[in-house]
């Protein structure tokens, strides 16, 4: 067959990009409520149009193609909205984790080359002294907008000594878009449209580039896997930060739903969201079930009419708490992912019977292979091997000076180094991570196993497990145990009532041969196991 | 920002192919049922199976990347199949319309230069005569591969007279797959993937071609249209020939939902499969509103538990045919699309409230302009301009000989060639096809708006209007009409019935000039309005 009557033209080829979502949410959906901010309510119109001054405004500041542009907010409409004026400005969005500190996130903003930052009023002081200590560097330092709490206008004066030439939010707003800008929309729908920093579980963060493409495929990925229908209710307690709110608020978009923003999360504000806004899907670390399965009878009693959907990604919690949030009228799905991922890239339901292992839509390719031979591994639910992804959702690649790519890529897959088996049907059981494993003595131990054994106890509310350097055996189990409210460690005592615990439940050389008591160390809401480690081997032996 | 750091590779860039569905409902959903016929079921698993063993059996046969295979067969499990196999052996699918006349085959099969032709047993006559037809010609002749009834075996003699060399498709799954063979997936996204002939209402067949990437995007856009979920039951009402029955052999597939094929369709069979199969989704021409509506009252009272989604394209029945539908509980919505469209790009609900014009969700522009200027009409419900379209989900092009593609294309946006207004809400009501419009005296008259009024009228089950030669006015409009089963036409008096009835509801130049009663020409399901022209301006004037 001649190919001459094929054509490729801008009538039927136009890049992936998801600020399509946005343009056809303003035109289809455009009356219907696109974000619920406390009293505020905006349309979808109203949000294009938001964002296409503000892109228009960027353009104007001299922000250029493929220029990186950071915020450092919680989850308040100024983000949400930067998700899509940013890439109408054919720049690069960088949303920052709030919860970072002045010298990391100035060490990160260095790396970035920002040429603009947006930051939140509330979260200003520690932008400000990250924003010093880049000044000592030889670095340009980026351009500061402030956004201010949403009623106040932009001739208030805000009580801050902010640095001349700061600009205001509002202000990008009131400017009138150009009449003739139009947006630059990507001229390949590979080019980045933003970068996520990993919130760092080996201490070394990672700067994670994604394209309009990977976007685009993967939030509709995210509307398979939470499967949401026309106009869903999205309430906002993942936090956009992570993993770009694993591509909800284009997702959302494409939908014509309505986003529900939090700037803090607590049961209270959940479940008023819930009755308020029928709320039909929420999305967070576990912790979110934790929060709802403890709250108070007042609010638990607001009735659930409608199944709402949640998905979690990480370690799980507690038997108990799953089973009190299922009670509540919740639909719980675990996913497992990382920000190389674009978030969760596989989802199960929280249900014995559901055992499945549903990747997302867009994977091409998810498989437990011998990292060496790259040989699948036997569906026997017992030989381990790594986890490995392929597909149109992945990263594009790390930021220079981070992570070389080429080695998590190395055999035409994604290296996750978290080790998992194959169970006759399919079912992929994770492990642990590869870097987390213990190996006693010969024995290879699944942290995660004992973790999830600690959790049964009724006294635990988190458990972390770590190798602690052993003479004879190479390494041993060393437990790290927060008690929940209310229970007092005894010390030594306690460290056997645990002990004991495990006893009957794991094979003796699984059980912790110490026991820490105390907070875990999660600054930036992942268990950072390499400082765990350091401190199990500092901690004398109670044995 | 450098992009050294960005990374193309087998890891992270894939061609998008609707085969990856397949592989991940083979893998995710491998025991589910994938196709209900008759007694038969498949799962999965088995259905992933055999498009394998076909792909393994084209390329065994020397069937290459690009080369067409044809398939003339109703909605049986086989060209469900085809739709798999084909592409996973690097081929192009033209599945053809099975109400083709011998003499049109034979010249779309000269066209196509098909390397084989896969033909349903009962539909063997049309295709020998076509061969023998094309033999005459200096082109190679297409392997002919029959498709016996389900329950045959391979062994058991056919009582035809076929070619020597004919080949039998249980023989292709029979055969052993290679064991090192291996799919040949796209090597670009863009390759061609299937080529669908329009049902020809301008008398001139066109061949439209599908790339791999328009047909993967448009399969999820179907979803979203059809408001899918996991796990849907698709009842197999509209044709597979007929734009790839609109991407849902590859939606379903995505969705790892189930397939209920027909032979035949026909009120009983499609009330069966509602109570049996739960059927979720089922779509196809407006004549399937007429079955469900005219069923017999034994059919029809079978309980319809859940809400049916039903998606027509094409001219709506009356509207009480409509009212009588929704009463049966379904869900029906009208889909306006074309072949070079990949079937239905906006879908509105056929609800007095839901005026939307909600096109899919992977068109980048749906407009109404003047197709001189380009420019967008106004929003005000009155003026004319011809609706065009942009996105992923167009065609290719038309393979060669046909209609040439530039024109089609002119300015970068999809012509349809039908004329529409805007109104000031954003609704695109179409008016007519911009060939079918008659301008009578200098007033421009939407046949379509005749006859949506005649099809009000008791008797009437069809009506067309078209333009009949004036020396006067230029043209008139003269309608051809279908009375309902027990109404005979009494000639003049019934036709002055007509002719008062539509005076109150129309403007006196809308009014009907001629009236023709009679059945209505459409040999491939779309009526042709070129045929009703000539006969119009045959008829002697009956005014």
């Amino acid at each position: 067959m001649s190919k001459d009557c094929l054509v490729q033209c801008s009538a039927n080829y136009m890049p992936l990009s998801p600020i399509s979502f946005l343009e056809r949410a303003a035109a289809i959906y455009g009356d219907k409520v696109s974000i619920v901010y406390g009293d505020q309510r905006f349309s979808w119109k109203e949000t294009h149009q938001r964002c296409f001054k503000v892109a228009s405004a960027f353009v104007h500041l001299g922000i250029s193609r493929h220029d990186v542009v950071a915020a450092f907010a919680p989850n308040i409409p100024a983000l949400y909205e930067l998700h899509f004026s940013v890439p109408m400005a054919g720049a690069i969005l960088c949303a920052l984790n709030i919860r970072l500190d002045s010298p990391t996130l100035s060490l990160i903003l260095q790396q970035l080359e920002a040429k603009a930052i947006l930051v939140d009023h509330q979260h200003i002081e520690v932008v400000l002294q990250a924003l010093d200590r880049l000044s000592q560097t030889k670095s340009n330092p980026p351009l500061l907008i402030l956004i201010p709490e949403f009623d106040q206008s932009s001739s208030s004066p805000i009580d801050l000594d902010l640095p001349p030439g700061t600009l205001n939010y509002n202000d990008l707003l009131q400017v009138k878009a150009e009449p003739n800008f139009q947006i630059l929309r990507p001229n390949n729908e590979c080019d980045p449209i933003s970068v996520s920093y990993t919130s760092g579980s080996t201490g070394n963060p990672k700067g994670v580039l994604y394209s309009h493409r990977a976007v685009y495929l993967n939030s509709l990925a995210a509307i398979f896997q939470s499967d949401m229908r026309k106009m869903p209710v999205f309430l906002w307690t993942v936090e956009m930060f992570r993993c770009n709110g694993w591509c909800f608020p284009w997702a959302v978009a494409a939908l014509g739903g309505t986003n529900i923003c939090l700037r803090n999360v607590s049961a209270k504000l959940i479940f008023e969201a819930i009755h308020l806004h029928k709320v039909t899907h929420l999305c967070g670390a576990p912790s979110i079930l934790n929060i709802l399965a403890n709250a108070s009878g007042n609010d638990q009693t607001r009735e659930i009419k409608s199944r709402v959907e949640i998905i979690v990604a990480g370690a799980l919690p507690a038997p108990q708490v799953l089973i009190k949030v299922a009670e509540l009228g919740f639909n719980v799905s675990h996913g497992y992912g990382m920000t190389e991922a674009l978030g969760p890239a596989i989802v199960t339901p929280c249900k014995p019977d559901q055992k499945q292992s549903q990747y997302n839509l867009m994977m091409e390719g998810v498989d437990v292979k011998d990292p060496n031979t790259m040989k699948s591994v036997e569906f026997d639910g017992k030989t381990m091997g790594e986890i490995m992804f392929r597909g149109n959702t992945l990263m594009l690649g790390y930021l220079e000076n981070s992570k070389p790519v080429h080695e998590v890529f190395k055999g035409g897959w994604y290296r996750t180094g978290d080790l998992a088996v194959r169970h006759p049907d399919g079912y992929i059981q994770m492990k642990d991570r590869a870097r987390d494993i213990i190996i006693c003595g010969g024995e290879i131990i699944s942290t995660l196993e004992v973790e999830a054994v600690l959790l049964t106890h009724p006294q635990v509310l988190e458990a972390a497990v770590v190798g602690r350097y052993d003479e004879v055996l190479g390494e041993t189990p060393c437990a790290f145990v927060k008690l929940k409210e209310g229970f007092s460690d005894g010390g030594e005592a306690s460290s056997r009532v645990i002990k004991e615990f495990c006893e009957g439940k794991l094979p003796g050389f699984m059980v912790p041969k110490v026991v820490i008591f105390g907070d875990l160390p999660s600054p930036t809401g992942k268990i950072q196991k390499f400082v765990l480690r350091e401190k199990a081997n500092l901690v004398g032996g109670q044995e």
